[in-house]
């Protein structure tokens, strides 16, 4: 890329653009790519984090990112497939050389082939598997074995351990001596002689220390052993509440068999966030940009089908009202307004219900207290609502019981979604449901009801 | 706590409820502080990380939190301090006696001062200076200094750093002389002789070498400098896509002066996403479980006045075809749907898009790609559910037209929900508005207004 072409692009990315790659890297690149001059290509990608060229991977079209694998060919790292999203990993994957493809996963770290591997199709799992070297190969499969979503899956099978007796200057020999210590780590694990892990002391306060102490003397107050059967969303729970920076993984006997560090636990983290919001707004959880048209269909059908039936529920209680919005359509005119506002109040109390949840503050020690604050905010701002939208009635419609109505309605409305809002996802989760996934449908479905139900069944009574 | 009581409470604990605190610990410690137990209350409470205690605390009611904290008097830590919600943390506050208070101020790390005194009342914030010592009230002013939510308030001012000319040796000399190391540090930082960071080399590395080694030939290939002023938001997104353990903070000439470590990293990708659920979903994104009713309800009216602005604006669409739906009632029973349908698919494209807005997924590079998505699945599944809702119209109301006309509005709605919802947060983004916060109530807006005024529209033009 000269120069000259650069400065015809102008430079308009802002301090709150950081990290996010420019416009101009990005025509330069596919330049590169269009007039197929591949030293300029690599040098042009060399700089870039793997994480990045992932990122542009995924956000330039399938034509371009076709010519671009074939023409980095070689120098495609195995590191690029491990930040790829799913849906375009797999097109790489079918892209990619086969010798290309068996280079870039030996590269790679045992557990970053697992999470390969998770996700694709038999052929291409059958295909990353043959590339691999047997003991990796090993290392890998025995992996898969633990369940989904484990700590099992989410440790390095890699760890660097001493006996609880030792003291620094043995650690120190010891470590010295070592030819393969993992790429990262920044504990010694103590264990016992059954291997069962005791404490951790820090790299930094061995080596700030003198030969003769005992590593014993070292360890770090906050010490957390991982169970390998349990969940990676506890694994990134327990360390963020409790700032561990590498915990070691047990089996079932408790014995040593792994570790997990702060950096996976934080990219579960982030993965569960994500689902949760996803979720939240009844999209398919596993859902991306890279998505195709018809696989992000699918996944939104599902949550559009069950709100329809909500709504044809709510159409089912306006049904029942036919005679009086006929002889008053001012009904008709209005009663959107209660049952949106319901609708928006009970999202507001589930989400914080939902994420208090996920959070674990939300407990049996608190609900009762939660559920009367939701109510109680619910009925003052129902009132606040009430008198608004009363004197709107008025006005608009010049009828006096009209504001009555619709204000009455609008505070039950309001109180009755603090209270579903809350209730809900507490309910759904004590019955093993995820409440983000499934509490949206339900407490729509109660403020639709009550909000046309209240609104037109109090009509009929003062109105008709 | 006897083991009698403990009998008497069931073992409901499943393993989904790892890391939460157990009922009858709870129970146990609320016993303790019932019968003024000191002793027993520090039994129980001293196997607990701080961070359990802060959520013990925000979990149980205003009385015996006060009944508890004067109880536990001095074994109170600092830390239990910064693991406290806002709302509780003043509460605490203003409980403790002022000695106790002190002694927990002094125990805490400087950052975490800072954190602390930033949401806090000018006259805690005062004594909490006063507590301190000189040479920490310094650091913790001068982190003051930088703007809130910056590097400069994440980062520690310990760093650790070498020359760049150093050898191993030198390096293990030196952290054996020095007796005030921060407790947790990764990595040393090798400087030029102006104190720019160069490189970072990991402590295991500097174990596992020969002390002639010198430490240049050691540095990690990622390395990534933090601005001072740069956004915490945007520091977060570098550990967590550079896969960073720890970062040297540079001011304007790009001297090293601290050092941001992953935890810290994590704990503000956790708070981004909590904000970002909250304000997706209109409530305040700075409330918590523990607020009270009127904070509450002053955070979320905001967001129902806008909602309310909306229904209205969407009754006033209603309100011009109150003649149509006077000669055919079905109208106002079906009506809702067509706008429920569109709100619902709406919001599932701008979550997608607010959240590859926040991931710097979604550029210029592929907006348009993304927007031809969003627009090709609405159509999709507005056909398919024109076609359920045109079967529902005939045979709820047995009028081939109404199905024709729900049907058509349904396609319509979902198409400009696609565009909508898509479009309106990338707008708000560029015209520099936080598209979390305010997508939701556009989106529903343009849903709203196009559903009622396709379906009745196309209603006063087929079948009146």
């Amino acid at each position: 890329m000269s120069e000259e072409t650069e400065d015809l692009i102008p430079e308009t990315e802002s301090e709150e653009q950081a990290y996010s790659l420019e416009k101009k890297a990005i025509a330069a690149i596919l330049y590169a790519v269009d007039v197929e001059d591949r030293e300029q290509l690599v040098e042009l990608l060399e700089p870039l984090h793997a994480a990045d060229i992932a990122d542009l991977l995924e956000q330039i079209n399938p034509f371009d990112r076709r010519r671009l694998i074939l023409l980095y060919d070689k120098e495609f790292d195995g590191e690029i497939l491990s930040e790829l999203d799913e849906v375009i990993r797999e097109e790489v994957i079918s892209i990619l050389k086969p010798d290309v493809l068996a280079d870039a996963v030996r590269e790679m770290d045992s557990d970053d082939v697992v999470d390969l591997l998770e996700d694709l199709e038999e052929t291409q799992h059958d295909a990353i598997l043959d590339a691999l070297e047997d003991s990796d190969r090993d290392a890998v499969q025995r992996s898969l074995n633990y369940p989904e979503y484990s700590a099992g899956r989410l440790m390095q099978t890699e760890v660097v351990m001493a006996p609880e007796h030792w003291t620094v200057g043995q650690a120190i020999d010891y470590l010295r001596g070592q030819d393969d210590l993992p790429e990262q780590f920044y504990h010694v694990i103590l264990v016992d002689p059954r291997l069962h892990p005791i404490g951790n002391v820090t790299l930094g306060k061995i080596m700030a220390s003198r030969r003769d102490v005992p590593l014993r003397d070292l360890t770090e107050q906050m010490f957390r052993v991982i169970p390998v059967t349990q969940d990676e969303g506890d694994v990134a729970y327990a360390f963020n509440q409790y700032h561990l920076i590498s915990a070691p993984v047990v089996d079932d006997e408790g014995r040593l068999i792994g570790m997990i560090t702060i950096d996976d636990a934080m990219t579960v983290l982030d993965e569960e966030h994500e689902e949760d919001i996803l979720r939240l707004a009844g999209v398919g959880e596993e859902s991306s940009l890279s998505d195709r048209v018809l696989e992000t269909t699918r996944q939104r059908l599902p949550w559009l089908g069950v709100n329809l039936v909500t709504a044809v529920l709510a159409s089912l209680v306006i049904a029942q009202f036919q005679g009086a919005i006929a002889s008053l359509v001012a009904l008709a005119v209005l009663m959107p307004i209660v049952a949106s506002m319901g609708g928006n109040a009970g999202t507001q109390s589930l989400t914080v219900a939902v994420r208090a949840l996920a959070t674990k503050d939300l407990t049996g020690a608190n609900v009762w207290r939660v559920l009367r604050r939701e109510v109680l905010v619910g009925l003052i701002n129902g009132l606040i609502f009430a008198l608004i939208m009363g004197i709107v009635g008025l006005v608009w419609f010049g009828s006096w019981q009209l504001g009555y109505v619709i204000a009455a309605a609008m505070v039950i409305n309001l109180v009755i979604a603090g209270l579903a809002g809350t209730a809900i996802p507490v309910i759904l989760q004590r019955v093993g449901v995820d409440p983000a996934l499934a509490s949206g449908a339900f407490v729509t479905t109660v403020t639709d009801i009550v909000g046309f139900l209240a609104f037109l069944g109090l009509a009929v009574l003062v109105l008709l």
